[in-house]
């Protein structure tokens, strides 16, 4: 079988995972989550929606919140190059007859909607508003102080050619799980990076499409990590803790699951590797290495294997072979 | 029925806990893990027997490890604070019925050597040999680079009568735990408290007189404590970590359990807090309250629960009543 | 010369230092130094006064802040074991000439005032109300959050009759500096260790009695002493920050210096090593140590060597002899 | 005046800062600080050249240290994209008269060895050999692990050309330091963004073209950096230590800088904020600005504004015009 080859001239450039988002129940209950433990920056706050960022970005968003009757995923957003990537993307889905149509977004601009091949809703766009980074603003850092967005995980039924169709968009794949931890055997899992580190987009096989979860950065890992779960127990959150702190083995960081009051789930990382020379190869792993997904301390729950949120109005369905 | 009372005036006046006396099967084994995770300081070698310390500690050892065919602990060492205070130990040990009788101990001077009411091998000197204190000697530390000795915990098969022996000595009651956190339940946790701080020994309920573990403070816990697990990991010495990183809510500290080659068990934690001031009094917790023993993170592993190093030549009998 | 000798059976029993009590000019400016920097928690505010304590203190203050006309230090507070101590250190003060008089202080009861050798004016006191400790209160944490009162230094005339006085009453030397780093010349500074570690007091030759600082004990140092620069720096409050992070070699702790809107200084500290034993000989350095004052780093600032809080009514006169 | 605009099109593609040549006097020393302080990994050793790497590179090295009669600089390198740009820029830097040759270089392949418009000795290459990421290896970590190579600094003698050499090349400026703060004056400083994040490439005004120091990321800053000085002090190695730790307000990382045996600068930072989207537009800072060069802390010896390493071969000028 193998794995998908990255190309080397993709049909428009998306240059990094930019946003996500999330229908919600009760906006003021995320809003606390997100900017009490993860630490976000509130850009904007409207009365149906809340416009977050993470401390050291300067776009005007990487996390909205929508109020909803009913907790789901609404989009994955991605960033393009220029506006001709915008365009060059739509026919692309086309091309592939996927869905993709155009909306204008407010702090997007011309904004294309689009359904990718594993069924994920995701939008690209090219631009946000700037605000200053709060880099400096250590005074009004809370919990975990995320710095940025760093990548989406999502469960897929058919993980090969999720992979297929990303790395036909320019990205590389990372690192990546099989049976045999051999890229002969079906991909479970896979990392697909393209903003110049390990990771911007990982799909695993698993009733799908759904939204794994959405992982932000750390500085100071080590301590950030255990301080928000001491401040999520002191603020009687302790539930929201889903999965650790501890190190991954399959694409290294030291992580934090949380989930969030809808059950969306958000990992807090240290800094990935950079990824950048072409001359460098995909790791592979045997999925169940006990080292893989745990370099140490206990297994995640089976939550963690198993719920995932589901995108509005798109149907879950089972991997085509059991896994 | 009520807290045991401290005594004023205590026949003789024990300091602080002072050393652990381990029996181990593979002595260069045990070495490398004392060394390596812990960071222990080795200030003898001998074909037989090992005196290690922390890397703060002036004393000739806190870790003395016997090369034996069978692993069991062999005492738990405590210093008081002059010679007459060895001599009314003797008698009071005698008074009480308990046997106790003179050693000469290398590297310890006249030592007594005694079992307390919980079955439990101790031993009582004055004085070591000092060693310079490697605070400042940074490129030597190693894992966890720990500094001193923090506390003992046993488990006994009555908690009630241990905690009045040791009050009896001066010993103070920091935290305890109770069926309904209230002390007109009887004892089944108790931590006892003599070197200015919350904690030189620990006794709850189980089949006892054993060993539980021993606990060694490390600075800046919140990197230590995970970057010992990575250390581990990359070693091959995965299996070693027991539980933890994370934080006890009953008796506040953070944590991190090991198990050496024979399944002794270490305990790494950050500094407890003082307690000196007459007025404290005790904290009484539940023990199924599910942040007792764990505020945040998953539970411990059986094992943890279960296991202990028996004392050599010392039979383990099962608690009275149920637990 | 030696150094004085630590007397087995003192007069009265001081159990360690407990706190202090500054005048201060803005009372409001204080409080937000001292709760959103050093991360103090508010035990009782009035008018006129603000007591304070560390996350981990159950004792009802360890600072307290009287609104003045004039910033100075009132009094440097410790405890005493019992009732009955009270009553011997005002014979004790009386026999060597020293002021000392009762007074019913609130929040402690019977409290001795007294003036000690180097013209130091101190209280004594047994009991304090207890609060709860705010040890797994995170959420609430503030700044360093720092634990708990550590040690305080003050600047005398005559270090060596300071030491003696203070040995008299059962303190031990811990550390020193003299111009040789032996005890054979006079001494320049001296380390004084009451409460079971490395220090409670401190005191230096220079223009005295004045206090120069107050330390208090932080978790994870490595990371809480740069976290306050910035988050000081955020707050405009760059120039508070006086001397650090660092490490000193003489009495190893890691060290954070801050001065509070009046001028008094506050020292951030990683906790002392452990001094029980009675083998423990005094550590002697040579003052003009590179690697004394300061390990590594760029060296005081002069204000750090010169500039200290003169005591409420107490002249401040120079050494007898220059250093 | 205005700021140079980057290019949406350059002649060549430079992905990214990746390595150090270094000619150093003592190859053992060097070796002792780069792998014991900084922590990089040996790739390969030989008599006359040692090639090392960070802890989390797979490339075969990031800095190649040279035995010589002289400390100097030798090159600074840069990746490209893919062969066809090595040709491109061949062509380019004949086009601006620049000096540019072939050389076969052991590890690197086709390499082009070029001149920039500082005068600043570069090489070019596409690909080296690969080796295993240490990212997990954590018992071989020594010192701060140092991860990767982040950027380098020049000295030169007109930043402002500087700037508009490489942003023709594609780079962006992030941060700049001008006498008011604004680009209406001179450039005195530049900070030059390729590989996604704030910089590659810093140039300031001074004697050049002399290379300042290169930076190597670690994780959990807060911690490495002040353990570094730790170790550094214990193994003799104090007077290593030149600047830090602390954070830079302008192009804001944490940071510590370190001087190797022959005087050759390295620093070590946190990780920086990623910039790749198109609305992002530069910071500017007022040089004199307390806060810009040094947020907190003492301000940075006079050594670390006026010693830098020479380019073998190539003479050291004044500015232009007095700074």
């Amino acid at each position: 079988m193998g794995l998908p080859t990255t190309s080397p001239d993709p049909p428009f450039r998306i240059t990094r995972i930019s946003h996500v988002v999330l229908a919600v129940t009760d906006l003021e209950a995320s809003l606390a989550f997100y900017t009490g433990l993860i630490g976000l920056v509130v850009t904007e706050a409207g009365d149906d929606a809340v416009y977050l960022r993470g401390v050291e970005e300067s776009a005007h968003h990487s996390v909205v919140l929508r109020r909803s009757d009913r907790a789901c995923a609404e989009r994955l957003g991605f960033r393009v190059a220029a506006e001709d990537d915008l365009d060059a993307a739509f026919a692309h889905f086309e091309r592939r007859g996927l869905a993709a149509h155009w909306s204008d977004t407010v702090h997007q601009g011309r904004t294309l909607h689009a359904t990718d091949v594993g069924g994920v809703a995701i939008e690209l766009c090219v631009t946000m508003p700037s605000r200053p980074r709060r880099v400096l603003d250590f005074a009004a850092f809370r919990g975990a102080a995320a710095t940025r967005i760093d990548h989406a995980q999502v469960h897929v039924t058919d993980p090969g050619a999720y992979a297929g169709f990303y790395t036909e968009l320019g990205f590389r794949i990372s690192e990546y799980a099989t049976a045999t931890g051999t890229p002969d055997a079906p991909l479970q899992g896979v990392f697909l990076a393209r903003k110049g580190d390990m990771l911007d987009l990982v799909a695993f096989v698993n009733r799908g499409p759904r939204l794994h979860h959405v992982a932000f950065t750390v500085h100071d890992a080590s301590i950030k990590l255990p301080a928000v779960c001491d401040r999520a127990t002191s603020l009687g959150l302790r539930d929201c803790i889903d999965y650790g702190p501890g190190r991954h083995g399959l694409a290294p960081q030291q992580f934090l699951y949380l989930t969030d009051p809808d059950g969306h789930r958000i990992e807090l990382v240290s800094y990935a590797y950079q990824l950048l020379d072409p001359e460098i190869e995909p790791v592979g792993w045997a999925l169940d290495d006990p080292q893989g997904v745990t370099q140490w301390g206990p297994p995640p729950p089976a939550s963690w294997w198993e719920q995932a949120s589901p995108f509005r109005g798109v149907d879950v369905c089972s991997p085509y072979e059991p896994t």
